[in-house]
């Protein structure tokens, strides 16, 4: 009934779907397997894409060759970059979604990937032959050999759905749970733990009261995540901001003695970054309010996601706290907010390039390593589908670096350190968050998605294009000077002192206050040059001019350390061997089992004199 | 949490939705509960509306001011008229569906009717007070209050998923079925049964060999559903005839004795006119193939629905079997077909309003009263919708009759005769079909629905300007003669006797081989009085014209028959104090409680020597 595919991938949420796409579109032949073909990426918690480094993430799955860029972009609500006011490094896009576009649109390009199959099953367990993955076994029994599989469960293995003292099984309302793999893994000596997360009520748009709500639209020149030109919508729907006050928090801590958290009925850990109304009550007891979104779930219905509301306590104490926030009064729910515990692997069990150690050509990807985030779980997803076709195929594995991407950061932390809850990404996680912006994934990145057979000769072609562009613009401002007499009127207006003879461009566009657009104003030769540029590339010059001294010490930095990374350790080195290693540091050391020793370096228990030690040995 | 609503409607598929709809449209509060926000509407089987009866319908839905006729038209694939070689009576509309845009359109169509609120949540009890019921008590032990409930629960209530010797607990797959409520009715009385329907598998439509296949297309001018004027989908798609053959056959009886319905483990009864492919090649073993249609799911999408392939054989015969149709030799499987055993209540619990005999305003709609089809399903609703809110306003009960719809055939024949295997509408279950016909569903029901409050002063205007149009014309063709010598070559162009002196134009219509397009093209004054009217004005001229004495004949059968539907018996009479009624007569009056001396007649079991005693008694 099947044929031997080189990948099976289980699970079509946002990692399963990057690593059908990834592995199909390198050649390999792809069954995705899901345990319900309606609900292919479906949005489960908010209808947005990116944000504060997880926007870096999807544009980095773009550079590389990924789909969550082309799908988040096709089905915009509304698109706005943050921390725009900071420097680039911390600019990160974001967009609202339309929920059901989005899970639509994904699944079609799925569908237009030629050697993507689909099949609608649970899968139960996997096939194994010499502790290597040769396929799964369903719930209807049938097995289906495969060369390598990824599993991307993410809420759905022994999902339990918790709403005050209610408890129902459900990989997400209403849908079934997944059983049978955990129980196999563990079997097989895999470390398996519980995590929770959670997820807002939703109320009817039409009950809500909008003006006394804040407005918040969407940039008005909106960008976008794909660095190719995806057509996307072009209404644009506004969100609200409200916040919670004393009398939400009061009527909130009525239900505490029912919460399924603090009576401990939980017992897995949830996102500390992305916490419940409940916890963030609880645990900053001196806030007096806490924000809240209102965002609408798509471009037509009347759906809205109140963002900021997680909680699983009782329905009836979610809803009278709801009406007691600003613009709520008179609001009717649709669905409760819900926690969910579901199983979750600790991801020390995995290689950087997410491999099981225990079970060869098994990959992870996702909430079951113990993550939290779309971003993460698609990044992660790509980056499992390329390694299971290289590794089928004999080829070189791909392992990012923490240099050259925040999914480089991802896995490494992952992998290197573990996690006992969900893990989000931030900007503080990337010690050379300077140097990966969102403005130069493509830069960073595209000609890894092209070694790959990813990224087209064409599109590689644009990047090489973008670089050559920006630097011809920085060596014309470099170059060209600027007059005095026409250039003081607008820097008065800036507020920045006037000039008392002439400069090059780039002295001015030093100035935080002046931009180039400014420049373009009041320069002549400058608007006539820039005039055969795009937005991006102009916008990328005057990000190397403005900053290039940090980004080139940051980048001897990375150059230094990278002789550590450089250094790669055999992944079955015999550490025993090496009497001068503390106890902590050797048992650390064969768990995680590092490819680099800078790797080894980061090992929470592994000392700067236990990695003396390595240098001394490796350098024998 | 949730105020009294008027009308409480338990489940969001077909006769859910139009009955939320419906009661909103008149002015009560509905509340519509549903297990999955994301699933309103689904098309759980085939992606199609309308058919041999079934489009009739859908017009009269539509006709009254119900939405299904609106929403197709909003989401159609492809529209036919059925049947266009016989007479009026049998045309029938059918359309293929995009089916994600059908459930899309459902949802933002009832977001858009005030006085609709969502809740999801599964109702697991009704709350009663004497013997009336008073709201609804949910799975999160929500008590909900409500003067009405409609309860329409499709597969849900106990459903079980059969494939080969596979079960699964579910409403449809990866979805949880319901449970409770069967219990509940049954402790109080309600006499439950089961019933079984079936869906086929689906493919990959990238895998099929379409040039082997008979292409289908759509109508050239299509028709529609409303008679309003809904912007409909420009583009259409293909589908596809092919056929079973004896090796297809040879192959699903392998799996014969795997199969869940020929081993006895699934208990209830199937739509005898809608058999799995198993039950056609074991109760039809003469017949060397069986046709089969590939209909697309949607616009764009790839998957495909192979109609007539319903099945619940083991999965691997299933596509084994698919394999050996032309066309599919290379076939990849989406989805294997399932059978689906469910819970139903034999309608004859219920009297004409749709309302339970045994509890007030609890009204039963859909697949729960054992029928079959999206259609049968959704005018239910309609009906149990309004009576609700008649009810709970006091106002006049909605009972159609079998005379002037489709929709009153189908519930009294519920209600009277009861089913017990899944009911689905032919035109020979209407004995008075030839005027229940698809061309003036408008004509018979849209002054029901514009004195309920549901079909607009316009929107009556309009259908009495049709009328009086197409009268007009049917005059003027009356009174214009026609010219012999322009009339002839076209006469004889028809294979039609040439005229020897000018006729009228009706005595020209009359002919079966003339059409009124015909005369149009021989009749220059024709023409001109023709130019001002619209295509379906003119089509019922034409109608009328042709078939006007057939017409007149059944109206006066109608007329005479009247008269007994028209005798009212009180549905408590007390049957026992007629002595003369046979044993069996009694018991089932007593049980089915006629409301009038014609529905008396339809019981099977009361023979008209007891409906003469029954008239002797009231003519006193």
């Amino acid at each position: 009934m099947f044929k031997e595919y080189d990948v099976i991938v289980v699970g079509a949420g946002h990692a399963g779907c990057e690593a059908a796409a990834a592995a199909a579109n390198l050649g390999s032949s792809v069954l995705l397997i899901t345990m319900n073909m309606e609900t292919i990426a479906q949005m489960s918690c908010n209808p947005a894409m990116g944000g504060v480094a997880k926007g870096q993430i999807v544009r980095e799955i773009d550079a590389m060759g990924g789909y969550s860029g082309i799908i988040s972009d096709k089905t915009t609500l509304q698109f706005r970059m943050l921390n725009l006011s900071k420097g680039p490094a911390m600019w990160s896009p974001r967009a609202q979604n339309d929920r059901k576009r989005f899970a639509e649109e994904w699944r079609l390009a799925l569908e237009r990937t030629p050697n993507v199959d689909f099949w609608q099953d649970m899968v139960s367990s996997l096939l194994l032959k010499n502790n290597t993955v040769v396929g799964v076994k369903t719930s209807l029994g049938i097995e289906i050999k495969g060369k390598s599989v990824v599993l991307t469960n993410g809420t759905f293995l022994n999902g339990l759905i918790h709403i005050g003292e209610k408890k129902f099984g459900g990989g997400r309302t209403a849908e079934r749970s997944a059983t049978g793999l955990t129980e196999q893994l563990v079997e097989l000596g895999f470390e398996a733990g519980r995590m929770k997360t959670g997820t807002p009520p939703r109320v009817d748009g039409r009950s809500l009261n909008y003006p006394v709500m804040e407005e918040q639209w969407g940039d008005e020149n909106p960008g976008r995540f794909s660095y190719t030109n995806v057509e996307r919508p072009t209404e644009q729907r506004c969100c609200w901001i409200t916040y919670t006050n004393a009398e939400v928090h009061e009527t909130l801590k009525e239900g505490f003695e029912k919460s399924p958290m603090f009576t401990g009925r939980i017992k897995g850990l949830g996102p500390r970054y992305c916490p419940s109304i409940e916890d963030k009550i609880n645990r900053f007891a001196e806030r007096e309010r806490h924000q809240i979104f209102v965002e609408p779930e798509g471009l037509h219905t009347c759906e809205i996601y109140v963002n900021g509301f997680s909680t699983s306590l009782p329905e009836d104490v979610q809803y009278r706290a709801l009406t007691k926030i600003p613009g709520f009064e008179n609001a009717k729910m649709f669905r409760p907010g819900y926690a969910i515990e579901y199983d979750y692997f600790p991801p020390t069990q995995l290689s950087l390039t997410l491999e099981t150690k225990m079970i060869s050509n098994l990959f992870f990807a996702g909430q079951i390593n113990g993550t939290t985030g779309y971003e993460e779980a698609a990044s992660q997803g790509f980056i499992a589908g390329i390694n299971a076709h290289q590794k089928v195929n004999d080829l070189h594995e791909l392992i990012m670096k923490r240099s050259e991407s925040y999914i480089g950061v991802l896995i490494d932390d992952l992998v290197t350190k573990g996690t006992d809850e969900p893990y989000r990404m931030f900007t503080s996680r990337a010690e050379h968050r300077l140097l990966l912006r969102q403005d130069n994934a493509d830069i960073r990145l595209s000609p890894i998605g092209h070694q790959l057979g990813l990224i087209s000769d064409e599109r590689l072609d644009l990047v090489k294009q973008k670089v050559a562009n920006s630097d011809a613009i920085v060596a014309f401002a470099k170059k060209q000077s600027i007059d005095m007499a026409e250039a003081n009127a607008k820097l008065e207006e800036l507020g920045t002192s006037t000039l008392t003879q002439n400069v090059k461009i780039v002295s001015l566009l030093g100035r935080p206050q002046v931009g180039i657009e400014d420049i373009r104003e009041i320069s002549t030769p400058f608007k006539d040059y820039l005039a055969a540029f795009d937005k991006e590339t102009i916008e990328q010059a005057e990000i190397k001019i403005k900053y290039e001294s940090y980004f080139e010490k940051e980048q001897e930095i990375v150059n230094k350390m990278q002789k550590m990374e450089d250094k790669d350790i055999n992944p079955d080195f015999d550490y025993a061997q090496l009497g001068s290693l503390s106890k902590e540091a050797r048992e650390k050391l064969l768990k995680i089992k590092p490819r680099t020793l800078g790797q080894a370096s980061r090992i929470s228990g592994v000392s700067p004199s236990d990695i003396s030690v390595l240098m001394v040995h490796m350098s024998k």
